[in-house]
């Protein structure tokens, strides 16, 4: 049973549930719910699908994390930056609108469902940690840049597309001549609509005597208000006869489970993406359910998030969704809301449910560009100049790999762009720590602390020199050492000996360890003493017993201070 | 001219060159010649290539090194590893003993040195430090056997070849029964001899009453003796009528100087095998360089040793020859001899255009078993089962990623292996730095020592909770502190402050800030106090200006006494 409750969180929460919990998390559904509709339906277009397909990805996927998700408050379902890579992966495969372009999301759905479950039973949550934050920060802009402009054509009434920028505007430029002036008029009045809700409207609401929290809430019902406004608009008018492109037909009810059908090319084909959907989902919505369970000193377990994450693609896979994950904006409203369990996930799949029943006969006549002013309003707020310009102050070599994502996304598309960015900020580590600050320290006068004699008046021995290397050794770094030692040795004719201070050592790896060995081997035929001084407790634990501290010639010293006084006697 | 003198090491030596040290290097160059005429013949025949070109390599490419290197002992030419992946490479593209085979050779010389000579002038020679220790010995470990299984068909005198073990077995189980019992007799003989040369001899001669040295000298001499030895017999007893596999023909003369047809389809398909040979051969030479360089006090400069090492590979391309590198066993040799300066290199090159001038005719004869017999010995030298043994003994983790290269090598061949091996050990490198040791600190009563509650008597207070990372926080370990932080707190309801104390960390970048950011984010919302103490100069000189100071809810203290002091106030 423990055993179980540990794949199987529900088993926590659900003993305890009672009224009150239930009417938090009822309310918090059904205001989740107004949210998603609009939501769920545009981020579906932004994957290339039809609106229903949002639908259907918020129903059982949001069952099944609540199932086997840690989050209390995480609201998972279509998200921006997903629903792109979701575009990008099977645009090279098939053409939007086929029935094989529908058929690949769910094979895609299905295959990051298992990678996350695969991932999370053999634990590999720390995967994700290649994703440094500046690759993130850069890949998020950039596909929030990306979004958008791919979007503007759904406000023109144009056709288009493409994956990279350079794609997107010579669309626009291709067909900007065809632009639909009432699809302009309606886009740019939602986009100023949402807009205005999003920065002015609860203020408004409360000067006009509402009290803060429900002025919020119905702040966040802006968009369905827009979807309701426009598509009244559109239906009074009869707009599709004039050109203005709308959502069309959707077939009502609910998806019908099963198996979609597989193809070991596909396969192939998808598993990359797959794999890069799972990675970037589950950082985005770790890093939201961490910032919401630490706000009431809950707890989150990644690899638990994982199997959650996992079933809610199996889910989706299964009832012919598209890859879904944890949101950043619908996950904080849930929250604020109240959502006290996952229980208010469920719910919210009920509420979604019912509008797949009921509310999509409604939804044929909405115009595109209601939806697309909705994701331009979203993902511009995933583009965060500030993260840049911090990057750029505080770490060069961070902003390279920042800079690095950024342009490679919006040239090269999503799957180059978050390759590129990980590659060099692994080789940017990897240079980093392959020269580690060394310095030949020096004695304080008159104190027995040993400092860097470029930076202080110390007191040196031309025979004995010593120094300290601020970084664990590992192979990265151990030939820059042998480098070191070797152009000290021999410029100091007068040598002795030899003292590495290990202060700030914390680890020695096997190759640190031979070029320890290979620099002692080099400084006893050389006649030179080579000693350690300040081992760590547990790198010293390692090393007894090691040909190294057997051949050394020299010792190995407790304190700086005590080498300094047996080797420096004569000076 | 200093400038100049920085990328012609040349002008340093050249100008104090004298008489007594001409003769030193004058006798070094016998030596190094009449061990080096076998091995050439040896491994070009161990590359797929005719005998001539193992010649050709070692005349030009010594002296283009004598020019630019700046190691005053190393031997360059051709070498066992990088024949074996020579003819890894080209067995690909095409078939041994065709004219194509020989230019793709060529041209992967050129390529190998055109990539030195870059890596040289960008100085990315740190690019050699991905290559952990475990992973180059078990690469050369596993090289040394895959070359060694290779030979034995030559010993035998039958067909076969392939470029993995379980091809190369495959081979010598299909055509084993053609086994010639002439070839197989010499080949063992001369396996004997060299063995006994190699372990024996030199007791022997001394016992004899020859002085240490000339014994010494005349043991290196070994394989050229069984090489005059094996054509003498040979000739005499007309062997190649019997069935004796020999070397035939080889064209009498000088390479002629000229550039390789080139062809880009060629140049991408080499892309890959050239960049490693390159690496792969830097980092065996540049080794040899620093340990006999070190044994004078000299110095070398790895970034100017790219630059020798691909002048010496373009030399060999631009004269029909084929990759070299440092030689381990003829750099020693020729740094026992008394080699003093480069200059040593150019006399073995005339040595060996005097050998390719007058000598070839009376190779014709020479048995291949021969040749097999000096590879077979040479290289098990090489295997290296203590370092097996040793990393198995101080760590899993490096082990791991030398089994992995050595497997990946035997079955799947050289540039899968040294690739497995590099992907692996970083991963687990990465890995490891992303768990790293974290200890909840206490007071040692009565000192002013804070030390892991786990292993100390210590006193804590149960608002106030010390934590200590030991190791520098960057991208892939930030998650998991914020992981762990929130998992401390929220197992302990009464905490109002945590304290970071820094004094291992020595060095934060962009992803770690964005995460302690966000640790104090959390901590704030939760009514913790966040604090650091003990942090590092040049860390917090970065930190100074960044939002964490500024939004940090808590104090940096100098020492972790004093946060103790200032926050445990009512303990």
């Amino acid at each position: 049973m423990r055993r179980l409750g540990r794949y199987l969180p529900i088993l926590d929460w659900a003993r305890s549930y009672d009224r009150q919990t239930l009417e938090s998390d009822l309310l918090a559904a059904v205001i989740v719910t107004i949210m998603l509709i609009p939501q769920s339906l545009a981020y579906a277009m932004l994957a290339g699908l039809p609106p229903e397909v949002g639908l259907y990805a918020s129903i059982l996927p949001l069952v099944a994390y609540a199932v086997f998700g840690t989050s209390r408050a995480l609201a998972v379902g279509p998200v921006a930056v997903v629903s792109l890579m979701t575009a990008s992966a099977i645009g090279q495969m098939a053409q939007q609108g086929t029935a094989d372009y529908i058929a690949a999301t769910v094979v895609l759905a299905l295959m990051s469902g298992l990678m996350l479950v695969a991932m999370g039973l053999f634990r590999l949550g720390f995967l994700a940690n290649f994703l440094s934050h500046p690759v993130i920060s850069g890949f998020i802009t950039a596909s929030g840049l990306l979004i958008a402009a791919g979007q503007l054509r759904h406000l023109l009434g144009i056709s288009g597309g493409g994956q990279t920028l350079p794609q997107i505007l010579r669309g626009l430029v291709e067909h900007g001549a065809g632009t639909n002036g009432i699809t302009l008029m309606i886009g740019v009045g939602v986009l100023g609509f949402l807009v205005f809700a999003r920065t002015r409207l609860k203020g408004v609401l409360t000067r006009a005597g509402l009290p803060s929290r429900p002025a919020g809430m119905l702040t966040k019902a802006a968009p369905i208000l827009a979807v309701a406004a426009t598509v009244a608009l559109s239906a009074g008018l009869q707009l599709a006869t004039r050109g203005v492109p709308v959502v069309g037909a959707i077939p009502q009810g609910l998806p019908v489970p099963g198996l979609p059908r597989i193809d070991m090319q596909m396969v192939r084909a998808l598993a990359l993406p797959a794999f890069l959907i799972s990675i970037v989902g589950f950082v985005e919505s770790v890093s939201v359910a961490q910032t919401l369970a630490s706000r009431r000193r809950q707890r989150i377990d990644p690899n638990q998030e994982l199997l959650g994450l996992g079933a809610a693609n199996i889910a989706s896979g299964l009832t012919s969704g598209y890859p879904v994950t944890g949101g950043f904006a619908r996950s904080v409203v849930n929250f604020d809301a109240g959502a006290q369990t996952p229980a208010a996930g469920v719910f919210t799949a009920i509420g979604i449910a019912l509008a797949a029943l009921l509310l999509t006969p409604l939804l044929a006549d909405l115009p595109q560009a209601t939806l697309a002013a909705t994701i331009i309003v979203a993902v511009l707020s995933l583009v965060d100049v500030g993260a840049m310009r911090r990057v750029w102050a505080y770490s060069r070599s961070d902003f390279a790999a920042m800079a690095a994502t950024v342009l490679a996304t919006l040239l090269a598309g999503v799957e180059l762009g978050i390759v590129a960015g990980v590659v060099l900020s692994l080789v940017l580590h990897l240079y980093r720590s392959s020269k580690p600050h060394m310095a030949v320290v020096g004695q304080v006068p008159g104190t027995e602390h040993y400092r860097n004699i470029r930076r202080h008046e110390v007191r040196t021995c031309p025979e004995v020199l010593s120094l300290r290397v601020d970084e664990s050794l590992y192979f990265a770094n151990s030939r820059y050492l042998e480098d070191r030692v070797s152009a000290l040795v021999a410029e100091r004719t007068e040598l002795r000996h030899l003292v590495l201070m290990c202060s700030a050592i914390n680890a020695i790896d096997a190759s640190a360890l031979e070029s320890l060995t290979e620099i002692n081997r080099r400084l006893t035929e050389a006649g030179i003493g080579f000693h350690l001084s300040e081992v760590k407790g547990p790198v010293m634990d390692r090393l007894r017993g090691t040909e190294l501290l057997h051949a050394l010639n020299g010792r190995v010293f407790l304190s700086q201070h005590e080498a300094a006084c047996v080797l420096e006697g004569r000076c």
